[in-house]
């Protein structure tokens, strides 16, 4: 098992963007747009460029409009332009499918970029050139909803945690928690490369699927005042779990679902991992506080449900089974029986 | 059915304090003091005399040591020495058992008392007196721990809502919410005479029993606080329920069991209720909002454990069964199948 | 001087609303319902009817065009439509001027009511009918800006603090801290009905002149959400004083002024008064923790600008010096020199 | 002027920690310990060091007892052993003082190290050894005071902010804010290596002297939880301004000033600033929101006092007066004249 960064790897800086198919632009504008506070950079007719008011870069969320519900891919800003070139070679040499996407060709707002089915299975895009935004981190006055400052991390589904970590090891991703049980073997883990807890994460189930986008926010006020609006207009149904404290990463959470059942993670509070020596912080999988760190217990839903995936030509990837299942650990904070 | 004060009640102000009956009291101060954050104002051999940072008389909740987890009593403060007498006549003329206890023979810091089994079958007591105490509200050096600041209310099951509800009508008690089916049958009610949501509250549920004590603190970020100090010292499972927001009230809300399984709310928000034509808002059964604003389950525990009560002797209070079962409403928020 | 209720006033529930003549109209929804975040329950061309989310009556703010800015009058609510005679009754026999207007005739959603010129030149009106509003509480997808939850309390500026102080005291209010001197000459003091800490403070000063309106938010990170919105449309102009901890009241406070130059203050946390033996607090003008609890210096205007009052037709009231200037302590948080 | 990287600077990760000389070991353990929360990882009899409770390394503040109030060094630490080497090599090349320490010599938990005086006459120490240290980032049990989790930055006086920029610069920091003149003068800047707005700033002012040390909460109740203490204890004199809202950084602030007079800045809420083309945002100085972003006025001794800082020997360093004066710019923010 690979667990150095490969020397040709691409420098990634960070999870970038993700690209949604919804099947109701309306509805999912409703949601992503005036629940959750995210800001529109530009629209056309098939989609919407988002991004919270942090945001320095055109887009961190593209909402395209789809025949089905699924993700078109999962986007890493690299160092620079020769890293896009170096991805390219990098998923080639791996024998992975790989599409190159000039200025214009890919995703508007987004330079030269490379896409990749990964080993994964997962549809990844590359890219170092992105269009500027303007500042809007002191526009108090546009904030509303959930008040989203930011895209954190991607967290996806997929069978084989331990090639999961590897690949991402080979990117040069660092991980600073897991969670194992007795014999160290790997449940879910959390990987980054910029000084936060993660900018991907892997959850053991079938896969590849999309598990949940984590966005951001500055404080846990507004992290609750997202799940009130959701009941004020008796649209709790979308609030899936929490609000809670995870265990790992110690984040203030709140899982939604959107119209089309893609789930997004209001995540607030995190701790810095830039130090190189940052070590890794493992979770026994019978602690019954990794997954919420008050031992509320996880819902059937949040193990079982995610959005699928496509392929480079945009067809639904299929799925393969996990080979450990966290959910069948009986502890405390699962309640699954 | 009763809706009207009788015109002989008692001046109640405030639900005053509660006196619990607890098996250990170094795991009572621990879960009390140290963990809740409430302050010690006097102790014996065998009681703590605890108050919230905000207030201004002797204690709001009496822990004693005895053989058995139980309630002794709650607790009511009256405007006059003279509604001490009228509460005594009051519930002589129901026939009820009624012990009159001079300063001296009740509890410390309290004067001049009448105890009573309310026509429920719960321990209550009446009283004017009590000893004043140091002003904390601005001690903001010595608040730790969930920095609870006042007691808020009495949660109490009884099988008979609507019985209930006339005696504490009768009693001059407003009602500020109500949970009622489609033929207004009721499930629940909130009652008050201070000028907050409640100073008791009706639970469903085989009785007479203590639910729960409603205690107060300023903000939310408090109620979170105490659940990750618990989370911290790995004693989430005292955690039984929350956090949430209520339908019901609008407070947000965290549900713990001390040692004794004594259940308490650490609740936050609140509104007034003082004018005088304040009216009763009513949720039906069936909106799975009224017990989690965010439709999260309600925990099985929550609705069927509670606290035994004991009546003037010290003696268990026998049981009965309720005559509605709200738990038995299959809606979202419940969950309980 | 008068320190105990009169036996013939009438019954005083709390502070209701205030009338507030403004230059212009629009400026005057820009700050009161766009930035604070006060409901409109009603207009007409000439005025707004405001109301908190949290209130259950048709208005605590009326905003009336006017020609010069100024106070029409404050508000209280009576317990029953007999009070409002008991109030006109008791104003005619000290001597003052006393308007009855007969439903229709006075504000818009108030019934029968009477208004007065009071001992200390204030004009204020009674009444007990006022028309019910839509229960906005839990209305969260509506809340905006400030979020102002309700009126609090009115601040005005008298110039002899003693005379107030017996004046409300002969109306049966409650007095929770006072500053005073070294030999117990009353600077300032906060009087209440509700079981709050004030519905009606009183300012040393040139009098009769408003000082401010106090409007509550739930919470503190509100009223610094509030600052900040000032901030980002660069109109931190309306920024006067905080925010800050006020040693009076604990309350976390920011005081703003509005167009014309009307302050208010957006205030939150605040303490239970409605013991019938509720204890005065009492601080020493020299403690410079009594403004400010941190310390802060004062800003000089807020000692020395308010809003003049109209009489009853209308006109401007004179205005007389204070007896006593508590901004002339020199101490740390007044800062004054 | 320089302002690239030079292709010798050592590789700095992040600001790490202060040395300061406090007269008083007990006022000073009160304070920054009991106070604000800092951990203590270790104490000798002349010493303690000091970390916050999401800090992975031996200390990020060691507080020396001394003679006189002063700064012993500030302190980075560098990615590889090697980059203590090329710190020595580039700090000779400069002709500037260099102390080499081996493991044992310096500060007790840091490895090898090299201290130098650096051209803008600050003492500065670069390592990259230093021991870890349990994890507390979820024990919040012990949490208490300010509750500070981390280090944020350094904040410097120094007469010539071009040359300031310059040093940095050439040390390889990006740059994420500057006060501008309206041609362009600097008379401030913020400078990161870390992905936050600053490990260091500078403030235009004689020098050389160490302005403050800032130091990170995770949400602004704890910054007013700190006041809060400080007036609770009639120790409110060591606020010395805010809480307020920077302008520049956007961060919730509060100024402390220890019992020696060593400023703490109190800092929550930041932004990212990891991506490569990360833009520098330029405030002009006539910009009244630039130092506070509600317009509140800078306190004048925050402007003109600041601690003195060592030689390498431990002798005071000369201070040289300042260029240009951001104090002497009358606007709103600074109200001084």
């Amino acid at each position: 098992m690979t667990t150095h960064p490969h020397p040709d790897a691409p420098d990634v800086i960070r999870s970038a963007y993700a690209q949604l198919a919804v099947t109701d632009l309306g509805a999912a504008r409703w949601f992503w747009v005036d629940m959750l506070g995210f800001y529109v950079q530009y629209e056309d007719s098939g989609s919407l460029y988002l991004r919270g008011t942090d945001e320095l870069t055109h887009h961190s969320l593209v909402l395209r409009k789809g025949e089905v519900a699924a993700l078109d891919h999962i986007s890493y800003r690299v160092r620079t332009p020769e890293d896009v070139d170096k991805a390219e070679k990098f998923f080639r040499r791996l024998g992975r499918p790989v599409k190159r996407l000039r200025k214009g060709e890919g995703t508007h707002g987004v330079g030269d970029a490379v896409r990749v089915i990964d080993p994964l299975g997962f549809p990844v895009e590359f890219f170092h050139e992105i269009e500027r935004a303007e500042r809007l981190i002191q526009r108090y006055d546009i904030r509303h909803g959930a008040e989203i400052a930011r895209l954190d991390h991607f967290n996806i589904c997929t069978p084989d945690i331990p090639a999961a970590y590897a690949h991402y090891k080979s990117l040069g991703f660092g991980c600073s928690e897991t969670i194992e049980g007795d014999e160290h073997e790997l449940y879910a883990a959390w990987m980054y490369r910029k000084q936060t807890v993660h900018d991907v994460a892997f959850t053991g189930g079938a896969g590849p699927r999309l598990h949940h986008l984590g966005v951001a926010t500055h404080e846990s006020h507004q992290v609750l005042r997202a799940a009130d609006i959701f009941g004020a207009l008796h649209k709790e149904h979308h609030i899936e779990r929490g609000p809670g404290r995870h265990g790992v990463s110690n984040a203030f959470y709140l899982y939604l679902r959107d119209p089309d059942g893609h789930r997004v993670e209001i995540y607030t509070s995190d701790y810095y991992t830039g130090d190189p020596d940052h070590e890794t912080y493992r979770w026994n999988v019978k602690d019954d506080r990794r997954r919420d760190f008050w031992g509320n217990a996880v819902i059937e839903s949040w193990y079982k449900e995610a959005t699928p995936v496509l392929d480079l030509d945009g067809r639904p990837q299929p799925v393969s089974d996990a080979l450990l299942d966290e959910s069948a650990v009986q502890v405390g904070a699962d309640g699954l029986g």
